[in-house]
């Protein structure tokens, strides 16, 4: 037999969400875009909820699939990788990243990867913290930062279908890998460096950190980094 | 006198919207991501509404400082750039643009811009389409189209807070102007003119494109418009 790789779909978990109005808006949005693995650990007003039922407006579904935990671990045990999302700064050691970098990374992940959504009044909760690999915070107005959790679910669900329909050239084609894009990152700082682009090893460091991450945020697709590495290699005349 | 340029926030615009919760929903999400003009017109269930106060959780002010109007003619009568938002791909002599393309071009647009918002059921009217200067099409999954209108605010206004607060190196740098943008453009296809990099003229046209979309979905600064400009520079040896 040939085994297959899966590509999984990532997994909504809500921890300990309070409201089924909420519930059920969070499954209409995970459909909006094209997501419907959802996991709840211990809802506060039980399950079934017709609140939930009357908000999913056509993805009961959704809430008719979703699996029901009481506990937390057992929640993650078969989780591979794990984003928790949370809107607080916190102190801890751990890399805030923006829903746009989280999506962009989880589409090269073969594994089972969930997305943690803690309850609404307090978040996600150290527990939570510890068994993450990583933490998403979305940017909000520092003076209002209290966000309805299905707007932040509904938010992360949008950016993972965006990054999920890069089209190009009207075909649509898939995320450059890691790989490709370290590819595209070492090609261009040999060029760089061999035209004596960075002033000193110090502004170096600083310059590609920013070059960096204004490539990553195009979100490029295999496609798009073939194309700029062609660019690199035609402007230096075909060096490589 | 001197005269001051006033850089306008977006105006939200909800033409005949119908459930008081959406409405308070909509309000929070707008304060979540800094925006705080709301104009509303003809809302079904009337106005003031003790739904729309329970939903907004803390953004009460924004509802109470909401214009009401009971004809949309007179709700757009002062603004210079309208954008309107559809989830339906229509017959129309229109382009249609994603949330981040739009945000991108109204950055860069110092008059009295707005975006409006159809009702739930129905969406937008031809009648708002006719008005518009840009249609707005948030991609969803195609069956499953229908969003909740709070959903498309709080992804409009997450898109416009994230492209309001690009940070390049620890500061905060406003986004690249269209001409900022020309200038890279130009330079880099001059350059890729010289080295030969357009096999043939039907390819060049396409390709322009494909390199032109793939950096405005960067969302440049100026600063790496600067950036991408001397890499140019460096690479070709100083040409320009």
């Amino acid at each position: 037999m040939i085994e297959k790789i899966i590509q999984y779909q990532p997994i909504i978990i809500l921890d300990s969400p309070q409201l089924g109005e909420n519930i059920g808006a969070v499954a209409r949005v995970m459909m909006n875009f094209g997501l419907f693995d959802l996991r709840i650990v211990n809802p506060r007003d039980g399950w079934p909820s017709s609140g939930a039922i009357a908000m999913a407006a056509g993805a009961e579904g959704i809430l008719e699939n979703a699996e029901i935990y009481d506990d937390y671990n057992k929640a993650i045990s078969d989780i591979q990788v794990l984003y928790a999302t949370t809107a607080r700064k916190r102190n801890i050691n751990k890399k805030l990243i923006t829903p746009k970098e989280s999506v962009q990374e989880l589409a090269n992940i073969k594994g089972k990867k969930a997305i943690l959504f803690g309850p609404e009044r307090t978040g996600i909760t150290n527990q939570n913290i510890i068994m993450a690999d990583r933490l998403i915070s979305i940017q909000v107005n520092p003076e209002f930062s209290s966000i309805n959790l299905a707007q932040s679910v509904g938010i992360w669900c949008y950016e993972w279908f965006s990054s999920q329909r890069l089209e190009v050239g009207g075909q649509k084609s898939g995320i450059a890998t890691k790989s490709e894009l370290e590819s595209l990152f070492g090609h261009l700082e040999r060029e760089l460096d061999k035209s004596n682009f960075f002033k000193s090893p110090e502004k170096r460091e600083k310059m590609i950190h920013n070059i960096r991450s204004m490539l990553l945020r195009a979100q490029l697709s295999g496609q798009e980094v073939r194309t700029l590495r062609g660019i690199i290699r035609s402007l230096t005349n075909g060096s490589d």
